[in-house]
C-alpha cells in the first residue's frame, strides 16, 4: 500500500484517489472538487488508494473537550464513587493542571481528528462556580479547529440545575451566545425533581429553538420514568429528531419485553439513545434499533477525572459496541460502524452526510481490506480529510 | 521521543538504553550485555529512551495459533452458536484458504511480536480428522521464531476426548513429541463425563510429566463441581502450580460468598484461572487474586472461526480487563498489567522473568508516561527486544 494513496492538485482543488474499497465491498475511486464530493465509486483506472478502505467521516457524538487532562502528565484516577464527590475531585484536579481548557481541548480534539473524526458534539459544564468560562473556552477551540472539525457545543449542567442556583441562567446565556444544545443530568438522582429538571430543560431547548441532549445514568424503573418524562415532552414541543439520552443504562437493565415497550415510546417520539459502551448496564443496541430507535455509540470521558481510559477513537468505540453485545457477523460489524456514524449524523442532524457526490468531502481512509475488518480490529494506520483536504493521519511521524 | 532509543554496539553485543521510565515510577538505565540485563535502573547518565517506558517482555498466555485465518483475505464471521457447529464450520472454513497453518500461525506470531509479546502459550487442535498436523505445523512455526519468542504448545482435544475416539492416543504422541502441556475441553458439554474426560487429562500429564490447561466454558453449578474435580486431581497427583483453567465462566456467574469459597480451594491447591476478558460472565479477578489465586487474561481467538476481533496486543487485553472491572485507579491499571506480565509468568513457570539484573533481556519499549497510562490507552508505538536483540516494531514501516 501507498503512504500517500492521493494525488493533489492544488490548482484546481482537485483530490483523487483511485482504487480504494468503500464499506459496502465495492472498489473505485474517490474523486473531490471545491471541497465536496465529484466523484464516489466506478474507475477511471489507476489503483493509487489500494490497501486503503474509504470511510465517511467518523463522528464523536458525545465528549467532554473541558475535562480532559490531555497535555498534562499523567494524573492518577483518584476514587470516588459518588457522581458529588467526583464532581468535586474533578474541580480541584483541574485546578492543580496549570493548563487551560483550550490547551487541553485542543490536544483532543487533535487525538480525534487523527482518528478519523470529522463531526463532534461536545458537552462542557457549566455552574454557578464555573460559569460560562468553559463554554467560552471550547467556543475557541471550536473557531480555531473550524476547517478542520464540525463541532456542537452542549450547554451541561454537570453540578445540576435546581441544585446549582444560577445555573438555568447560564445555560440560558450559553445559548444566546451560541452554544447549540442544551443538556441535563439525572433529574432525580441530583436535582431531586425529575419533572422541574426536564422542563427546564425542555422550556430552555423551546426558547431558544435549540436540540437537547441529557445525561441519564439513574437505572432500573427510574431511568425508564423519566425516559417516558422526556418523551412527552419531546412529543408535546414538537422536538421529535431532536432530542439525545446519553447513557440511558436503564435500558440494559430491564428486560426484553420492558425494552420493547420504552424501545417503542422512545421510536416514536424521535427520541435517540446514545451509549459510551459501558461494561455494564449498556442499552441493547440491535433491539433498539430493530424497534425504530437511533442509537449512537460515542467515546465519552477521555483521560479525565471520570475515567483514565480513551483514546478518541471512535471507531475503538464501535468495535466495543459490536464486542459487547456479539455483533459479529459481517452485518452485524457495519451496524456497530453505524453507531459512529450514519446514525451518529442523524441524532446530530447532520446534513449531506456520508460518501454521495455532491456532499462536503468528509472521509477517512484506514487501512483495512473491509468494513468489517475495520471494526473487528480498528486500524493504526488513518488519513483524515476535511472539505477535501487532508487535516491528519496516524501514526503520528516520530522525529 | 527518539523513534531509535538505544545504542547498540556490535562488537561487544551490548544494548544501553538511558533514561527511560519504568512501571514503577522511577526512571533509569537500560544496559544489555550477552543477551542478559546487565542493570536495570540506575543512571549513568543520558536520556536516548525519553518518552519511552520499560517494560517486561509481554507473555500471551493462550492463543490459538493454528485457527487464526490471519494472511487470507477476510472471513465474514458464520454463525452458529453450539460448540459442535462452530467445530464444524471452522474446518470447513480452514480448508477453504487455501494456506498452510504455518502460513497463518506465523502471521499472528509477528503481530504478537509487534506488540511486544516474548512469551506465548498456544493450544493446537488435535484430533482423529487432524490428526498431529496442526501440531506438527505450530512446532515447526516455534522452530522458525525461536530466536524471536518462547513458546509452549498444549495439545488441544478440541473436538472431545471419548466423543473423538483415537484423540488419546493421539494426545498421548503429541505430548511424546515435544508438546508442553495437555489440554481439555468442557468435560461435560463435549464428553458427558467430567470424570473420565479429567482423569485421561491428569494421567496423560503424569505419564508425560507435563502442566495441564483445560477449557471450561461451563457455567454456574456444572462449572464450579468441574472446578472441583480439577482441584481434587491436581491435588492428588501434586501438580500444584502446574495446572491452568481457562475461561472459567462460572466464576463469573456465582456470587461473592461462592467465589471465596471456590477461589480459596483454587488457591490452595494451586490451579491457576486465566480470562479472555468476555463481555459477559468474566471471572472477578481481583477478588480472586486477593484470595490467593493466580490469575491471568490472555487474547484466545483471533480473527478465527470463532470470533472476527483481536489484534495479537495483550496490553489491548489488560486495558479490557482494567475497563470491563473498574481497576481504574493506578494500582488497579497496574494489577491489570500483571495479568499479561508477571502473573502469566507465575502460571507459564517462566523462570527468571522481569526487569532485573542476570535475567535474559525480554523486553518492550512503548511510547507512554507510566504504566497506568499505557494500560489505559495502549500505545501505539512500541520496540519488542528478546533477550537484548530488537526483533520487532510498531508501527511498521509504510513504503
Amino acid at each position: 500500500m501507498s503512504s500517500q494513496p492521493y494525488e493533489l492538485s492544488n490548482e484546481t482543488d482537485r483530490v483523487t484517489i483511485t482504487g480504494v474499497a468503500f464499506g459496502d465491498g465495492s472498489r473505485g475511486d474517490v474523486v473531490v472538487s471545491g471541497g465536496r464530493f465529484e466523484r464516489v465509486g466506478g474507475s477511471a483506472g489507476g489503483n493509487s488508494g489500494e490497501g486503503w478502505l474509504c470511510l465517511p467521516a467518523l463522528v464523536e457524538s458525545h465528549v467532554h473537550l473541558d475535562k480532559t487532562f490531555l497535555g498534562a502528565p499523567w494524573q492518577p484516577h483518584l476514587p470516588g464513587s459518588a457522581v458529588a464527590e467526583r464532581i468535586r475531585l474533578e474541580k480541584v484536579a483541574q485546578q492543580q493542571l496549570g493548563l487551560t481548557v483550550e490547551e487541553r481541548g485542543s490536544r483532543l480534539v487533535e487525538q480525534e481528528l487523527r482518528h478519523g473524526t470529522g463531526f463532534m458534539r461536545t458537552h462542557v459544564d457549566i455552574d454557578a462556580e464555573i460559569g460560562l468560562g468553559h463554554f467560552e473556552a471550547v467556543a475557541e477551540i471550536r473557531r480555531r479547529y473550524a476547517d478542520r472539525l464540525d463541532m456542537q457545543i452542549v450547554a451541561f449542567p454537570q453540578s445540576g440545575i435546581l441544585s446549582s442556583p444560577g445555573t438555568a441562567d447560564l445555560l440560558d446565556r450559553a445559548l444566546a451566545q451560541g452554544a447549540d444544545l442544551i443538556g441535563g443530568l439525572d433529574p432525580a438522582g441530583i436535582d431531586k425533581d425529575p419533572v422541574e429538571h426536564l422542563d427546564i430543560v425542555f422550556g430552555l431547548a423551546a426558547k431558544h429553538g435549540k436540540d437537547i441532549d441529557i445525561h441519564l445514568h439513574e437505572g432500573g424503573a427510574l431511568g425508564v420514568f423519566e425516559l417516558n418524562l422526556i418523551c412527552d415532552r419531546t412529543e408535546k414541543l414538537g422536538l421529535g429528531g431532536k432530542v439525545t439520552v446519553s447513557h440511558a443504562y436503564c435500558l440494559g437493565q430491564i428486560g426484553p419485553e420492558e425494552v420493547k415497550q420504552i424501545g417503542g415510546r422512545l421510536a416514536e417520539a424521535g427520541v435517540a439513545i446514545l451509549t459510551a459502551v459501558p461494561p455494564t448496564s449498556m442499552p441493547p443496541v440491535a433491539a433498539l434499533h430493530s424497534l425504530g430507535v437511533t442509537v449512537v455509540a460515542a467515546s465519552d470521558n477521555i483521560r479525565d477525572a471520570w475515567a483514565p481510559f480513551g483514546n478518541g477513537d471512535v471507531l475503538n468505540r464501535a468495535q466495543m459496541a459490536a464486542y459487547q453485545q456479539t455483533l459479529d457477523t459481517d452485518d452485524g460489524l457495519a451496524f456497530a460502524f453505524d453507531l459512529v456514524s450514519r446514525n451518529a449524523a442523524k441524532a446530530l442532524r447532520l446534513d449531506n452526510y456520508g460518501l454521495a457526490a455532491g456532499n462536503s468531502a468528509d472521509f477517512v481512509l484506514v487501512e483495512a481490506e473491509t468494513l468489517a475488518a475495520a471494526v473487528a480490529a480498528p486500524p493504526a494506520r488513518r488519513i483524515t480529510f476535511k472539505r477535501g483536504r487532508k487535516v491528519a493521519e496516524l501514526p503520528v511521524a516520530s522525529n
